[in-house]
Formats: C-alpha cells, structure tokens, sequence
C-alpha cells in the first residue's frame, strides 16, 4: 500500500525543494491536501508564474520579471556606489542593514575555477561594461569571507583598479567563513562603515 | 529595496507549506529560481493537478484521485479486519510494518469536543454503515494514544458492540503520547500481533 498516485507524485515533487527530504514532503503534501488546499492552490500558480516570468536584471543581475529591476531604476540611489555581491539574498542583507545606498552588482557565486566558473560565469564582462561608463566612483566588494569569496575580490579590485574606480572591502564585523545573508543588520552596517581600500 | 514583487509573492506563497517561515521560504524560492527551473515547473504542475483532483475515498476516506482508492479496490485483502487510524500517514505507517493485510478506515483526527469535532467529523456514520454490511468481524482500533485518541477508542468499541464486531486495540510497543507514523514498522507490527480485545 502506498499514497495514491497523485499523492505520491506530489509528495516527489515537493523534494525539489532545498532541505525537504521524502519525510518532509509526505508532511507538506498531507497538510495541503487535508488543511489548506487555498495554499496550496496560490502556490501552484505563483510558483508557475515566478518559473515562467522571473528573469535576470540586465544592469545587476538579480531576479526580475521587467528587463531592469526595481533597486536599479531607483534615482535616490548614489550612482558613484556600485556594491558587488554574491546573491540576491546578499542584497537584502546590506539594504536593510541602511549601510549602503548606492547600487549593486551581483555575482551570483564566486570564481571558482575547480568548478569551471571563471569571470564570464559571474558577470565580469557586465561589470566591466559598467565600469567604463564612469559614473561608479567606488566598488564595494561585498564577496564572502571564504577562500574563494577573497580570490574573487582580489579579481575585482584589479578590475577596479583598471577603470580607475576606488576599491573597497566590507570589513569589520564580518565573520570569516560566513555568510553574509546571516549576519545582523547592525553588524553589516559596521561593516559597510569600516570598509578599507585594497591597494 | 526587496525582492522584484513576483519573487516576494513567491517567498510568501511558500510560508504555506508547513514548518517553513520566511526565511526557509526565501532560501527555497531563490533556490528554484537560480538551479532547479525544471524542479519549480514540474512542481507547480503537479500541485495544481493534485489541488484540482484528489479527493477522498468514499470508502476508507483516505486521499485518492479515484473515487475508491487503490487500497480498498485490493481484493487481496483479508475483508474481516478493518483497521481504523487518524491519518493517511498512519496507514503507511502500518501497511509497512507488514502487521496488517485487512482494510482501512481513516477518522482524518480524532474526537475533540472542544475543537467541535464530533462523530459527524470524524466520519462516524460512514464507518456505522460499513460495519452494518455485515463482513468485517474484528475492528483493529489504532488511534493515537493522546487522551483524545483513547477517548475516541472507546467511542469505536462501543460502536463496534453494537453490531457484534469484535473491537481491538494495537497495544504494545507504540509509545504513549506518540505519533504513529514515527514508529519503527518492527513496533508497529508487534503492536499489531499483541493488540487486546476491548471489553
Ligand atoms: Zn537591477
Ligand atoms: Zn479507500
């Protein structure tokens, strides 16, 4: 004896989602079906449409369903400020954290070449475009603290350092080897505050 | 700043599943967006099928897109035992443990006049009906052993008497106050072998 059919295809499906393994999804497939069939109907359609409609930002690189996202067609934002982060969730961090208010850039990972992901696979081309343009004045390199987190800053620094734009480093504050997405606003705004300049 | 509005309808969306707050919500949302596509179409696809078709058995009450279920359309099954659980868990639970090849009955809870929750709605008249058919001869009773579930025991075994079904209780092994889909399928199945007849 099993779930019927359905169920059982449901119950697959939900462990596509990160951390939910079979116990989890019988639990999340059996609550919906028994308590909240609203739920799980709004999520079927919303999940169809984020799958169909989210895209790239094509001046930052985070998820967007418009061409340019929101934070990059804000005009109160400082334009000499670019921020280059790994993830969008990075990007959530520093803008509640209220330590920075130029724009982003984001990455989305880190040079890693063990995995074959090199300056193309983060942006750099992108980045470099935006550089040239010369109205970023200082690049806020917001990388993570980890091995590769450091080697992808030293890359950009030297990007920096070609367009003639001011590095910088979030510092202080900053635990080595975490990540940014679980660091208290307080901590980040320090952060963003103590920056140093890479020479 | 924030997420773009799809994508922040999306984190909501998925605080429906159980166990998952914001957080949890925001990791697996930017988790489909940036690796799993296929994973977030495939299930938003199934959910909707799911939501859409699968109702109850008319039979044993349990989750099922057919009108009758897989389990009770099995005529390999002994038909004098009809064992009667909480939730559709359960009967995995104990279909697994290989301790029980009769029928199901699924009460979807227990009694609990406080919660308004009656003979009505724990599907009591259907399950009247199903004794007064006259084949089932041994009722295994395998609700949960909270307060409410032994209350709920003693409301079948009287039920059970009054068609001259003989009424048991799934005894050892099953620790109070547990769960029953959390129990080892070896427990479950002494549980099933030293089950006592209720006078
Ligand atoms: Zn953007
Ligand atoms: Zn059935």
């Amino acid at each position: 004896m099993s779930f019927s059919p359905l169920t059982s295809r449901l119950i697959e499906a939900l462990t596509c989602l990160p951390g939910v393994g079979p116990k989890s999804a019988q639990r999340m497939a059996l609550h919906l079906l028994d308590r909240d069939r609203n739920g799980g109907e709004k999520l079927a359609q919303t999940l169809q449409l984020a799958m169909d409609n989210i895209g790239r930002c094509q001046r930052c690189r985070n998820f967007s369903e418009s061409e340019v996202c929101q934070t990059c067609t804000q005009t109160s934002r400082d334009a000499s400020l670019l921020c280059v982060v790994e993830t969008p969730a990075d990007v959530i961090a520093l803008d509640q954290s209220g330590g920075f208010r130029g724009y982003y850039f984001l990455l989305l990972g880190h040079l890693s070449p063990i995995d074959g992901i090199g300056p193309e696979e983060i942006g750099a081309p992108l980045l470099d475009q935006r550089l040239a343009e010369g109205e970023v004045k200082e690049m806020v390199i917001a990388t993570g603290t980890t091995v590769e987190g450091e080697a992808t800053a030293h890359y950009l620094s030297e990007m920096a350092r070609r367009h003639g734009v001011v590095a910088s480093r979030i510092a202080h504050g900053v635990p080595m080897g975490g990540d940014l997405e679980y660091v208290d606003s307080n901590t980040l705004s320090l952060a963003l505050k103590g920056r140093k300049r890479l020479e």
